[in-house]
């Protein structure tokens, strides 16, 4: 049995605590300052009220100024489940609570834009523990196609597990191995880490294609969009694959389950697709946000904003082969400059 | 102006012409025996009767019995849009009466089992026309995700058009290049080919994730089937992969267009999804063909029937590798032997 703390109460770090619970460990939930709501919900009902699924039993719940006491000697592994905007609060909280040097496993996902070049989210936490005299802490990810609320259903779900030490890949792995979820090792951390932001990132433009048919209507003889569509996935997973070569990430895991079945989930529903069908309505990325999507966190429209300056200014220095990335510029054009989105056909499959 | 001859006037056969005749091709539609209510619909209102679309002006319809006079000199490409079934028919009436040989392009797609291996249906014909004294005809041909419907409601649709020959592929890309049709060329025929027909064979198994939710019904906190879907879909594209290496075609194709891209779009509609979605319900295949899809023509299964049992003497022989191929392995299960098909997770990913 070993002692896992998560740190993030929201869906997806609630309900990996399922296969987590469901093998044996001894899961500690601890909400961030932001989660009160949740953790209190679960300590009134066993139910965290949005994932609406009953907790295991032995998954025990905190709110976040007990994390200094849930963190022990005894802590085998710290799960990091908090948003990505909250990356910078989990690392002050661990580096103040830490009492030793303890493997992360991250479920946060995104890519941080920083020197001109584009990092994983593991990085910058490994660094931010660092400045905190944790030297060398090993910080790895779950990714693949894995909606929370399926995963706490038990539905049968299938990740990636990545650390680049193989030996603790081996370590951390039996940990989750319950019977629905259906995890592979991988050491590609980075094109794990960048398969799960970059997917969310393109199904703005697959999603397009559905607010293009909204709005171009059914064709005379009953035809939809699935053609569009189609060709925008592949391109999709045509772009990713060269970013993430170009960030020194293999091309197994972009045609493995963090690209293409994680892009795949989140082009069949989710806020970027319902983004990406606003855009192909012909709304513009601010009138679409301000008017339909005000409240909503979109992940994918948020790492345009993040890593679309960088991605502009490397594709300037030369840095990076415009020909391979028409579809990220339509986006990044979109996101960031409110241009009325477009998309560049002729351009595409220079792979 | 090219003279282009389309063999088939089924919706793929028709809508094919359209890329052609808005490009200015001179296309001579000539429909199979099968297809004598099209020809006549056509001649009738200039409209397919299935495909809903009037045929623009240079493209001219024959019956069957007019190849002969259709077939010239001046013939510069041969499509060949049949079914897969009408593959040898067409093979003795191209025989019969053409008088130089010609290149091919095949929409037809589905694989053969012959002499104890797989084959690609453009090495039947090129093999069937030698019989008939033509030797080394150059076929080719297109593939990827088009719906036919849409093709001929020119919606952006995205294909590789492949021949073995460089320059044979340089001379007809330009006769399709119309502003909605976004051909890439590929010399990697073996890869496309098998694409094609295995996306069909596959997409029964992503179509289960449905039919399976409609049986278990909606989890108690709403959570559908993406999840199980999309670990199928990855899955399908890692043994599509696999057994496209055996054949001896690349892994391009397969992440391209023709594998990824097909796969997305035939998981979406049709019925190789709608006989998935009959299997997940817990239906044999026999009682869901029988009393459920008795007159539809289901190619995914078309294929199992036909591959399955060389797919198994491959795997008794140990010339393929059953750890790459648990998924191809539930499909033949399910297709060939009847069994209720049931998703072998524990065995997935070894890539």
């Amino acid at each position: 049995m070993a002692n896992i703390v998560i740190l993030g109460a929201g869906v997806m770090g609630t309900a990996f605590g399922f296969p987590l619970a469901d093998t044996g460990q001894q899961v500690h939930l601890v909400g961030t300052h932001l989660d009160l709501d949740w953790i209190n919900g679960i300590r009134a009902t066993g139910i965290h009220p949005k994932l609406q699924v009953k907790l295991p039993k032995n998954i025990t719940s905190y709110t976040h100024d007990q994390l200094g006491e849930v963190l022990t000697e005894q802590t085998d592994l710290i799960v990091l489940g908090v948003s990505s905007p909250g990356v910078n609060w989990a690392i002050q909280q661990l580096g103040q609570h830490l009492k030793k040097s303890i493997p992360i496993l991250m479920l946060t996902k995104g890519l941080a834009a920083r020197e001109g070049h584009l990092d994983i989210l593991p990085a910058i936490v490994r660094e931010g523990l660092a400045e905190h005299g944790f030297q060398d802490v090993p910080v790895g990810g779950v990714g693949g196609p894995c909606i929370a609320g399926e995963l706490a259903a038990r539905r049968d779900s299938s990740v990636v597990l990545a650390f680049s030490d193989q030996a603790l890949l081996d370590k951390v792995f039996p940990l989750i191995a319950a019977p629905y979820y259906h995890a592979r090792p991988s050491t590609d951390l980075i094109g794990l880490e960048a398969c799960a932001a970059l997917k969310n990132f393109y199904a703005l433009a697959v999603g397009y294609a559905k607010g293009l048919l909204e709005k171009q209507g059914t064709a005379e003889n009953g035809a939809l969009m699935y053609n569009p569509a189609s060709g925008l996935f592949t391109q999709a997973v045509a772009e990713m694959g060269y970013l993430i070569e170009c960030m020194g990430g293999t091309q197994a895991n972009v045609h493995g389950l963090p690209g293409i079945g994680d892009l795949y989930v989140t082009c069949q529903a989710g806020r970027n697709s319902r983004m990406g069908r606003l855009l192909g309505l012909g709304l513009s990325y601010r009138e679409a946000k301000q008017n339909h999507m005000a409240a909503d966190t979109i992940e994918g429209t948020d790492l345009a904003l993040t890593i679309g300056p960088t991605i502009e200014a490397l594709l300037d220095q030369g840095q990076l082969d415009p020909s391979r990335l028409p579809l990220a510029k339509a986006i990044i054009e979109s996101i960031c400059h409110n241009q009325l989105m477009s998309i560049p056909w002729t351009r595409f499959y220079a792979l």
